[in-house]
């Protein structure tokens, strides 16, 4: 009998995984210089809790989460993001009370959703998110944007692009919703059964429906951006005044909408657009929500964030041709020849390694060709061969694979030796 | 309404989370050392790989896993360790047939096991794991419990006990088995009655049974060690050779085993004699499984691996009053006064990270005093002050938090002066 990994799951394996050592290197990188710390919530969380907060009337909850009982009877759900687990260990922990505002937060890890297997679309996936609570200041918006474009950037990205939008606040929301009641209700029998239902519930998402894309009631529909009030305008002008302090090139999108009730001001989504990408463009979404901590029972809390998902960084990375700087190869191989050689080798490996030095020998009772070749393959930067004879006269020879040269040393100086020669 | 965090899980926060994050780079440090690579699987894994490799007569098989059906009806399982994975992937990515063998490989990430939470106990918490595959040389044996045993070490670890143990070949155990079963069949009665189904399932796990420990018949019960073959007993004395050659001490216990069939020679424990650590003293558990990866599937391969908890290794440094050199606090605040300022110090803000350097400003309309309080509070080694006059003559006040020394510095060096100073 043998045993298949899960549908729409992936193993991520030596050669492969230096790349996504790389890319969370650089995210942690990246958190450190703009001050966002790592939290570590767990993998399931009550299921309610993605009810209340992602929404039960979206597509993630309705159709997509990995829920369950566990042995206790309790309903679970392994995360299908990362916000509601941030804002429920932010409600819980109380860091609202943290005399540091804004609580700013990270976090990388796999995410589950139940969807159809599809290249870019795996039911595991890796997501790096940060939020940031506390602060209704539009330099944070534009710091969070910056955050995730630098992300792209640092790696070598070029064709991206983001697009931002305002929801506005409550008021201008209230005012837009309407508005958009107004313009398909007459109409709303052309439209797909989905939409039919969002028109009372949530007619702002009518905008984001694939099927009803090209009806010419979307193109004609009222825009978020002719309702804002006048706070909100000067909001959203204030974040794009920051974004292009900072050098961030944006385009503004009235039709960019998040469907959920507590989003609000900025929405944003970075989108590759490098041939061959594929039909799933978008890298990275985000936005501010400034209703959530309080839907999860904390205080009012401003807040804002974004979600990127590894797998598709390194599908744009691959489309664009960039292959990361990852360090491959060893230091230093160590062929034996003979018993004494061989149990001689052990102790000399572990010194090596003790010093810091990757380090590898034979273990499969290999001739030294064998063993020479084993070195080869593993791109060891120097090989070390030690037969009886040497040991006899307490020396080993040691060969640098690159330029050929090989020199005999002292055992008792070797460990010093090939520390200083990889220097 | 507010939510909680499912029961035995937790937040790891910010001020927790670095020690983690410092652990774990150890623990990929010394991997990198010894030349074993990273391998990442799913969080869950078909339930019946864990039925043939775990077992399905264990207690974490029987009562401890997150099993449930996902939405296609199949029933899958949060993986409760790490191992079965591993070769589960080692069998269906074909790696037997990679030229460097063995094949070596680490973990490191979230199990899952239904247990009653309690101190030391989580129902999901973070292992790092090694597996060798490949190979049946006792020096292998010795490289795996001394890497384990490094992990401790390097970390400052110094109350350890390793124990050691040979559970033999195939036919060694055969042999003994039968010894257990002639000791315990006729006095059966006496003991409890798992331990009475075990007699005939798996003997060996009665040596194992909490309930029974101080039976009379436990203490006179047949040692393994009297019944390896020579074959078994030579490969022992190899392993315990190449430990001494290391400098690892270790302990021989005949008691320790491994109730799973297919484990054989190698069984080793450290286990943490800290004052005060608790009841739970096993930090880290290993052996080699020579018939498990035909069990899944695969060719015939010996294996040999460990597994520790961080959470434990976490406990065992506190329990030794050992902290790790976890580093805090960021390079730069920049306190800005007025409007004008507020802007400049977002660009100033971007410059540093871009620069390399971890700096914050705040973000919550602060005064002076209070912005830095602030600085004060995220340790911050520099605070620069922008105000509107500083502005008008393109300077910035530079203090050095350690000194106290304060610099009026050009606001065109500012990036490299910074930097310079940091060094």
């Amino acid at each position: 009998m043998s045993f298949q990994i899960p549908r729409g799951t992936q193993d991520i394996l030596p050669g492969e995984v230096e790349k996504w050592q790389y890319v969370e290197q650089v995210a942690r990188e990246l958190c450190r210089r703009y001050n966002y710390q790592e939290i570590r919530t767990p993998i399931f969380e009550h299921t309610e809790l993605f009810l209340r907060s992602v929404g039960d009337t979206t597509d993630i909850v309705q159709k997509e989460m990995y829920t369950f009982e566990d042995r206790g009877g309790r309903s679970i759900t392994l995360r299908p993001e990362g916000t509601a687990s941030v804002v429920r260990s932010f409600v819980e922990n109380k860091m609202y009370g943290n005399p540091n505002q804004p609580v700013k937060l990270y976090y990388m890890g796999p995410m589950f959703r139940y969807e159809r297997p599809q290249a870019g679309r795996f039911r595991q996936f890796v997501q790096f998110g940060v939020e940031a609570l506390g602060s209704n200041d539009p330099a944070i918006d534009a710091e969070v944007v910056a955050l995730a474009m630098e992300m792209y950037r640092s790696l070598g990205l070029k064709k991206l692009k983001l697009v931002i939008n305002s929801l506005g606040d409550v008021e201008s929301r209230k005012a837009h919703r309407q508005a958009l009641i107004d313009h398909f209700k007459p109409r709303i029998g052309e439209l797909c059964e989905d939409c039919q239902s969002r028109l009372e519930k949530n007619p702002m998402r009518i905008l984001d429906c694939k099927k009803d894309r090209d009806h010419e009631l979307m193109a004609t529909a009222p825009s978020i951006l002719d309702y804002l009030n006048d706070e909100s305008r000067a909001y959203f002008e204030k974040v794009q005044a920051y974004l292009t302090k900072l050098g961030v090139e944006f385009e503004v999108d009235s039709r960019l909408v998040r469907g959920l009730d507590y989003y609000n001001h900025t929405a944003f989504e970075i989108m590759s657009n490098a041939e061959g990408f594929g039909a799933i463009t978008t890298l990275c979404g985000g936005g501010r929500y400034n209703g959530l901590v309080e839907e999860i029972g904390g205080p009012e809390t401003p807040g804002i964030g974004f979600a990127l998902s590894i797998e598709r960084l390194l599908a744009a990375l691959e489309a664009e041709g960039i292959s990361l700087p990852v360090s491959q190869g060893i230091d230093c191989f160590i062929v034996a020849l003979g018993e004494k050689a061989k149990d001689e080798s052990v102790i000399l490996v572990n010194q090596l390694r003790q010093a810091g030095l990757s380090v590898e020998k034979d273990y499969q009772d290999r001739k030294v060709k064998a063993q020479l070749k084993a070195a080869d393959r593993l791109n060891a930067k120097y090989v070390a061969i030690l037969g009886d004879d040497e040991l006899a006269n307490q020396v080993i020879n040691l060969k640098n694979m690159a330029t050929g040269e090989q020199t005999e040393v002292p055992l008792n100086e070797f460990v010093q030796y090939v520390k200083k020669a990889l220097e």
